[in-house]
């Protein structure tokens, strides 16, 4: 699809209503969006708790790039391009393990923790080592959280920073436990993903579990006066409780939202299912909720935080990492299990996920056309107008031909 | 494959000889078949046995649309497209199952089995559902047969039913008893299913079980004498003889055959495997055979049907779909079991499903080129030319670009 | 990708470095590949010890394309493409059987050994059955070597045969016996493999059972006096020692080097694994190398034959089927067993499997760029020499749409 042909498309675009067909499931637009979007603006990667020890890393299969995120010997963590300089060999073929030093398999050039090329076997004396260091990948950690930019000059992240730093100091993530991982390949298309995750027009009928625990979240009710007493207790505390809105030109997200009176925890009890985490002492934090376009969303409640990483591998292809932390004290067994951590995700995201999955088949559909979303579906609405700019972006950019 | 492309093929075709490589391999000419001849003709989708009870549906993939046909409170039969008119999302998840209402399993908007917008909750009061019913199909119910067409204005099916009206009235399709039902997904193209269809010139080496039960089918002896008897006896029964030919305009075929002297049915051991279906009352109607071009073959004998769908899902791949009707008494167990009913037509369609893979992988072949019907393949020479003109008709059409 | 693409592609190429990454990847310049070398020069099929009886055959699909190779009654070979000339049915359905005739499963057409259409029935009585004979493959036998091209006109084959013809001689490959046969699919792209092939940089870290058994593979020895010690044995023997190097304008390669001293055979413990092959009557012929670009590499020592065969099958799937041969008299169990055979070369192939596949996600990454070769590695840069060469030389002819 060429400017020619994306170009009306977008003009097609009518603000209150699904996009147009193409964009769900054509292969150009999806090229085009790894293009404008996911290559320009900042990709949840994962977090330092992963990572806790100098020579820690994984890697992460973001479009065809894979990326080595590893921790040095002082605590930095650096982001490289998994592809060896010599013959372009895969360096770590493991999604996560520890390793002194990035050694290549293949004919065992060696590269520090940093990406300098420190070995290089039988090559010339002249030559160059410096000019053959791993590519890096622009990165920043923003207490814990780990994102990265395939930009070569990635969009101002510090606002972001200064704006998360009050809601994820009190989880202490880099010392924190990753207690549980689990990945989703969906059939569906990543925005699909992503407008299910920014309204609760659905959340009534389909996530009974997640109703149960949020006051509000079935529309049936109203969390106005919940919250507004909260707010109180929260500011008292010191927990954050100033909403960041996407605006125009940002890309992230911030709430802090009540649980129903009584509900300690996103449990399918209600109760708590560990010690609180960090620096909380008391399940009364209740959920704060973050939001990074385009592929990271998390909820954290007073005992646990839950984080999405979306990949978008085709038109018709999204990966779902999920993972659990827990306080960096707490024992499984003990503090916590497995089971009733993972439960109340692990069923409300499923659910998601077919939602998801039998979207994008109506989608395909030769007679689906934009719908009119509903008032109540107003951020998904947001998300939809945040895309057509950046599509809109990009294609001013693009050649003609 | 433009118009430009496209033409020059078209104009190599040969009569008496089988297709150019790319019009069984070419994704671009798989294409222009869904827009030209698919989405233009009539479909078989199934049979109203299928669907007995008011709120009984099932669906049918179809290229990109997943299409819903349902029964009725007062016994019609509808068909909607499979996709929500608010966000998209696929309404009917299984191939079959009963529903009061149609309601998307998303946000729960709710259609009438007509189509119409019900109910779409927290949508603003000046919503007009009026402007938001289903899309409807076209649909057609001859004598229990159900056909859609994907066209917006299909070409007249007037002549098909008042031709098949006597031929399937005794069968009484609408009472039937769907005995069993298979699936077969074969990587080869839709129209070397359909070239295997129209010709006996493989029958005598190939298939040995079916030769056994029906005269003339191994070309090495003559069904004239037989047939002459047969239609004498079968006229005086009320039964339906007039042969429907395929003409330069027309889509549909019809014939009433005998078989074997001795035989009552298609079965292994040539003896009945059911109760006489519908208003048949002995074994000796021979075997009725229609086609309705481009999907849908049917063989019947006194005792049972067998439908055949074909979906063309790409240039190699195609879906097969086969039904077992017994009369609505039938009972399994005693007045048939399913595998005496099967085996003929499983081990015959097999044999068919293996010839037409192999087909299709010499086909592939570089040089592979097109090779000369023998006399006894006319039929298949009819369907080439009656493909062809389909192609060129719908190639007029196409834009220069 | 057409001509206006290719060609700054081309021209990008530095001597000395890795290709650029579509000619690993792209799916346009694989079909090129096919064009401008596979379909120009010579591939091996196989060994004429796999059809040791007259109407023995076996098949090799190679592109779209499934080769017949049978042996005829007197002896000698024949290459058919394996498409009926009626319809274009596969023929010979199995890898490899024996058969009379050439027969089409689909209507019976039969074909002689030699592709002469021999009995086409109910075709009309002016049909001239010597202009439908099977499209012959043109096929060099060299000392039980089948090679096969799909060119029109293929180079002159004469220079590897007369190079060929001492080094295999003393295999008396005719009359040997395929003990072992393996297939790997790998997700790699064709020339990652020839380039693992070209060069023993990567022998010392990721072999260390071929560096136990072969004098200097590890570069941190040199062969050269035993090189010199052993020639004037071979010589004595008459063992071909001439070497043959890659030409610019040849295909070809031999080698004879010797193994490390006190070991007899590629195998793990260095003692022998069969009874000496053929004319051999010790252990000492050291190991002959055979390379026929694009897709065979061989390696001999004196009780066995190790053959390979590669096929693109896309840009990043290549399919390797391996051959083990040993003497025409060797007994299983008595003479040799299958695992002492085979362990070494599925060891190491192994090795260079796991090799080749990190390379190809590697140089997926938009981050690959071409490196440097080492100086070791100079067999590696001829390849792509040779490589860019027939591409520019394809690209010279194609047309500039």
């Amino acid at each position: 699809m060429n400017k020619a042909q994306i170009t009306p498309l977008l003009e097609k675009y009518r603000q209150g209503s699904s996009l147009e067909q193409p964009f769900y499931t054509d292969q150009q637009v999806f090229e085009c969006e790894w293009e404008f979007i996911w290559k320009k603006y900042w990709l949840f990667a994962g977090t330092t708790a992963q990572i806790p020890k100098p020579g820690d890393y994984f890697t992460y299969q973001a479009h065809n790039d894979s990326i080595i995120i590893i921790r040095g010997n002082k605590g930095e963590v650096f982001a490289h391009y998994n592809t060896c300089r010599h013959r372009g060999s895969l360096i770590c073929l493991e999604e996560k393990g520890n390793t002194p030093k990035l050694i290549c398999p293949y004919h065992q050039w060696v590269y520090d923790k940093d990406g300098c090329l420190l070995k290089s076997r039988l090559m010339p004396d002249d030559f160059d080592r410096s000019q053959f260091g791993l590519h890096p990948v622009n990165l920043r950690v923003v207490n814990g959280f780990i994102f990265i930019s395939l930009a070569a000059d990635p969009p101002d992240f510090a606002k972001v920073m200064k704006d998360y730093e009050p809601y994820l100091k009190p989880y202490d993530i880099d010392r924190a436990r990753v207690a549980f991982t689990k990945r989703y390949t969906l059939r569906t298309n990543w925005k699909l993903v992503a407008e299910n995750f920014r309204e609760c027009y659905h959340c009534g009928p389909a996530h009974p579990e997640y109703c149960s625990a949020v006051i509000g979240a079935n529309l049936r009710e109203s969390a106005d006066e919940e919250l507004a007493i909260k707010r109180v207790g929260w500011q008292q505390k010191g927990l954050a409780i100033n909403n960041v809105n996407f605006e125009d030109d940002s890309f992230h997200f911030a709430v802090r939202y009540p649980l129903r009176p009584g509900v300690q925890s996103y449990s399918l009890d209600g109760k708590a299912v560990a010690i609180p985490m960090g620096e909380h002492e008391d399940y009364d934090a209740g959920v704060v909720g973050l939001v990074v376009l385009p592929n990271f969303w998390m909820d954290a409640v007073s005992d646990y935080m839950w984080t999405m990483r979306l990949t978008a591998v085709s038109p018709s292809q999204t990966v779902i990492d999920l993972a659990w932390l827990v306080d960096a004290d707490a024992k499984e067994g003990t503090d916590y299990t497995i089971e009733r951590l993972t439960d109340f995700w692990r069923i409300t995201g499923e659910q998601d996920w077919t939602l998801c999955e039998n979207n994008f088949k109506g989608v395909e559909s030769s007679h689906y056309q934009p719908g009119p979303y509903a008032p109540i579906e107003l951020d998904v609405a947001k998300f939809a107008d945040w895309y057509i700019e950046r599509m809109r972006e990009g294609v001013l950019e693009m050649a003609d031909a």
